[in-house]
């Protein structure tokens, strides 16, 4: 009965399966792949342990992590029900970027467990994809890894969406012909995604933000803020606006929404001249997109069937296909911000109003985005080959 | 340099990869596979948890976990050098019984933190295959997660070599004539195979059994004996016999060997009628296959260049297939008494001095194991489809 939906039909049995590079048709085989032939192989990883770079599949391999806590739009589902959206991930990773990934889905939600977790994993994997982890625990969650591990790692609901939309608002820029560095930003949103590109935006040049949660706009000292928004309201609304995100977005540049809420017509009609509209909630924009170009001059958005679609899809496989490529240790800000910067140039000079990022489709992206990540993790110093 | 020795050119960038088994070929295709469709699978199985495993890879996928401490004959090389051997596991799972099978090298070796690093990753996989963990510490983790989890967890050092032992005893009392309920047994080693070898003759109704560890053969009373060892002389040596390993072959029918040391011609030349020698460590037997035969009326190695090889891949495979088949919340005694059956079977009425055992790469054994271990998970209830 489910599966007279095609999505389920799809999903049947699974979309993954794991498949060996080497075939084992007699004895000889056997003795080469397993027993006796093996042991050298191991005897040579315990003399010097980068080997198991060059003779496992380790170095090539990342894991999609999640804790079901925060999926989709759908909140906090749990491991069993994640599964099907990691296992989509790990599809993607291989399907646009050659990149080996398993679904861990992890059956605890406390930072410590999970810390220590995927630290007990690590041996195994050769980057590690933190996926729909609930925020603020998701911050502490990576920046413990990234301190603990020497491979990469990366939560894609921050850094992914962040790479991405800071590609579509470079573009953006040369469309509407003004630097970003003159523009102010208003951010719907400060959980994981919502915090990621407003600090992604600030490490760009971003004139001025404002980002706001449910209760309203961050600034310092308001009450009842966690330790990461209190940390973003110190660096951000350098303009002191302290009421609705309506206040921030009369006469505003840019507005990005990561919130699933909805932003009223009049507050999008209250914007600058040239305003750019990034309304990203999924599968329903804070402002349907329509609407918003009646005011706005490039309006983007999470959904396919409209034009300008912001999609991590197209950094996280060029991201880690680039980190292990170069076996990098880590990925550092310059590496996401060069991410950024190669996506937004696969566009070129076609760039356009409604072509201000590429479709996810399009084949030069994973390529470009793996270039560049490579190429600032060599001059970073964190390239181990 | 290393390549020039054909194992390391085999295994240079791993044995495995992971694919999908959809394609996403367009935007239509990404929004079922991806979001949104994804997001109606996931809310099902959030209601009804059951639907993972059909909608999911989960039931069909088994973690090989090890820590690394007893990797083939090399002892503790740590998680990294036992990652080739994991692999090769996950590959033979796949060659022989289409499982999926993903390598999991745990960075830990604490009992407690093995179980609960496991029982965390459990959403993620329909079995779990522990490998190479050392004794005793391996039987209290099976254990453990036995009694936690609700999917299968086998430890292949143990069950693996007993099924195919048995299997293999099995055909060599029809050779010789005899059941075996009238045959005494001695077992050289007991460490992870060597006990659960000895456990599994109890089990299929060895008349007696004598074990041996380093420092000569187990009994009641015995000092220095840990809880694992000081039980199975509870269980066993109703002889009596409290000297060497030797004082116990006098005599005796069956020898089987799983310790890594040696034993003397002598000591096979003192073995009773018709006697029957299981020299199964790697590389190198506890006797020469040459030098027992010419007491011994059957002779079984774990070498594929003399007759009768006693190998896990005869076992792990089917096993593993039947149980996801029927999707068992555990595999039982019964289950693995009834793999061992159906693997002599196999022989059929070929059995001989020199075929009491078949090929690893008799296509009909991994079938008829599955199809022998589902049929007693119905039996035993612990079938769930």
């Amino acid at each position: 009965m489910l599966d007279s939906d095609p999505a389920f039909a799809l999903h049947r049995g699974g979309k993954l399966e794991v498949r060996a590079t080497v075939e084992v048709r007699d004895t000889d085989d056997l003795a080469l792949a397993y027993t006796p032939g093996v042991a050298r192989v191991c005897s040579a990883i315990a003399d010097e342990s980068a080997l198991v770079n060059d003779y496992t599949w380790v170095s090539g391999v990342v894991a999609v992590v999640s804790d079901g806590t925060a999926v989709l739009g759908l909140g906090d589902i749990g491991p069993a029900a994640a599964m099907p959206v990691m296992e989509g991930k790990a599809l993607l990773f291989k399907q646009f970027a050659d990149v080996n990934a398993v679904p861990i889905c992890l059956d605890c939600t406390d930072v410590d467990e999970i810390v220590e977790t995927v630290v007990r994993l690590a041996p195994s994997f050769g980057g590690i994809n933190l996926e729909d982890i609930s925020a603020p625990r998701c911050f502490e969650i990576e920046d413990r890894l990234r301190a603990r591990l020497d491979i990469p790692v990366f939560h894609d609901d921050q850094h992914g969406t962040a790479i991405v939309a800071l590609a579509a608002l470079l573009n953006a820029a040369k469309v509407v012909g003004r630097p970003i560095g003159e523009m102010r930003a208003v951010v719907a949103g400060a959980g994981a995604s919502g915090v990621a590109v407003s600090r992604f935006l600030l490490t760009a040049g971003i004139g001025d933000i404002a980002v706001a949660d449910s209760k309203g706009l961050l600034y310092e000292g308001r009450e009842g803020m966690n330790p990461v928004k209190a940390a973003l309201a110190r660096d951000t609304n350098r303009a002191g606006y302290k009421g609705s995100i309506e206040e921030a977005l009369a006469g505003a540049d840019v507005f990005i929404g990561l919130s699933g809420s909805t932003v009223s017509e009049e507050a999008i009609a209250s914007m600058g001249r040239d305003a750019i509209v990034f309304a990203l909630s999924n599968p329903t924009p804070e402002v349907h997109p329509d609407v918003a170009r009646r005011y706005a001059r490039v309006v983007a958005t999470g959904r396919s069937d409209f034009p300008n679609q912001i999609n991590n899809v197209l950094a996280f496989p060029g991201v880690f296909r680039g980190a292990i490529d170069v076996r990098a240790s880590d990925i550092t800000e310059n590496m996401k911000v060069a991410a950024a910067h190669a996506l937004a140039d696969v566009v070129g000079d076609l760039v356009s109003e409604d072509y201000v990022i590429p479709s996810p489709f399009d084949r030069r992206v994973a390529p470009a985005v793996a270039a560049a990540v490579a190429e600032q993790a060599r001059k970073d110093g964190v390239a181990r080959r």
